[in-house]
């Protein structure tokens, strides 16, 4: 029996490709956390969707309503518009969502104690998102270290981020080649019916694709 | 004017003597999170009252409904009966709540962050809870790492402890000390009326009075 991996599923591409590597080798829980972001219904459909195409039968779809209640970012404060342009290296984006990644992990943690699980896949990429510090590998490996002593002896969970160092284009080549249902996935962060091509992630995902020499199989608001 | 402390604030008497320690050089940023814990309503009260003892304008109150979803420990789960021994320093008790201090610091953490606080006090002590491996100094200390690489460059957010590495005793006479309202807090795990006293958390507070030689002043199921 292969061992289990908990995968953080927000229901984007990265996450997606992210878990068709854990597919290789682990048996699947899926996990997603609502927040109050912008596309939260479209993105928990896509969640469902690719969860369905692995035939995950262990889901936890919870929430972290304190994100909202916080805010400080575009993608939890209805007040802070959304970017339409790429995001710069020299600054950390204003959709960068305070400390977020250290709420997912804590949730899976928790989850893959109670179920045993060996690891935990995150689709986080330093590359292209580099202005988000809670995706830096650094970030990761440090958060290693409070599981092993934050957990109980027995619990032996590691996270693993198959995709830190890959550029878009190559996480998109590699979900192909690995099968991953990238016509499942949502990127976009303003709208829910079609992509809006505009945002800061539609930009690097439409990027990604056209590097790639792939076309992007979703559809967007003007072709 | 004072820098910003996040206190967590539970309601029970550790996190009351950690806010008391902060209310020293720190404007105070109260936190409560409910997580399906059972005496929920109480303590939140307790919260308040403590709250409005120390004049507290900051108040952040949240949940962590995941917690309660993934279960795996008797202050969560109601079909796990709440041990009425005081917890051996060999096992883990069945109260811990899997990974529950990095819920609480991901969230402390991103309001701090959006605050502008300088610090994050929590009223964790590994002498007579040592069984809690979330409640250890070296998960803080590696959570401190987490902190510096998981947020912007400019957020200076420090976990601190002053409880570590105190006894009970030792807390409810620093507590004394220091003027806390040790009378306006709640420890008791399955009563919300009058402290049952006999719950492992109940007998860990009577003892601490006991060896500090003072009188508990919340009222008991029997006197």
């Amino acid at each position: 029996m292969k061992p289990l991996a908990v995968c953080l599923v927000s229901g984007g591409l990265d996450s997606c490709v992210a878990a068709a590597v854990a597919a290789q080798d682990y048996e699947l829980a899926f996990l997603h956390v609502n927040y109050g972001q912008r596309t939260e219904a479209r993105e928990l459909r896509a969640f469902h969707e690719i969860a369905d195409f692995y035939k995950v039968k262990h889901r936890l779809v919870t929430e972290v309503p304190a994100l909202k209640q916080i805010g400080g970012s575009a993608l939890t404060d209805p007040n802070i518009a959304v970017p339409e342009d790429e995001p710069s290296p020299d600054r950390i984006p204003i959709t960068y969502v305070p400390f977020r990644n250290a709420h997912f992990l804590a949730i899976a943690v928790s989850w893959g104690e109670v179920l045993g699980a060996k690891r935990i896949f995150i689709g986080a990429s330093q590359v292209d998102f580099s202005g988000y510090p809670d995706c830096r590998a650094s970030f990761f490996t440090a958060y290693n270290q409070v599981i092993k002593e934050g957990t109980r002896p027995e619990t032996e969970i590691l996270i693993e981020t198959p995709l830190i160092n890959l550029t878009k284009a190559e996480i998109v080549k590699l979900g192909q080649k690995l099968g991953a249902p990238l016509h499942l996935t949502w990127s976009c962060y303003q709208r829910e019916d079609v992509a809006c091509g505009r945002c800061e992630s539609c930009l690097l995902r439409l990027k990604g694709f056209r590097e790639a020499g792939l076309k992007d199989p979703i559809p967007y608001e003007n072709g």
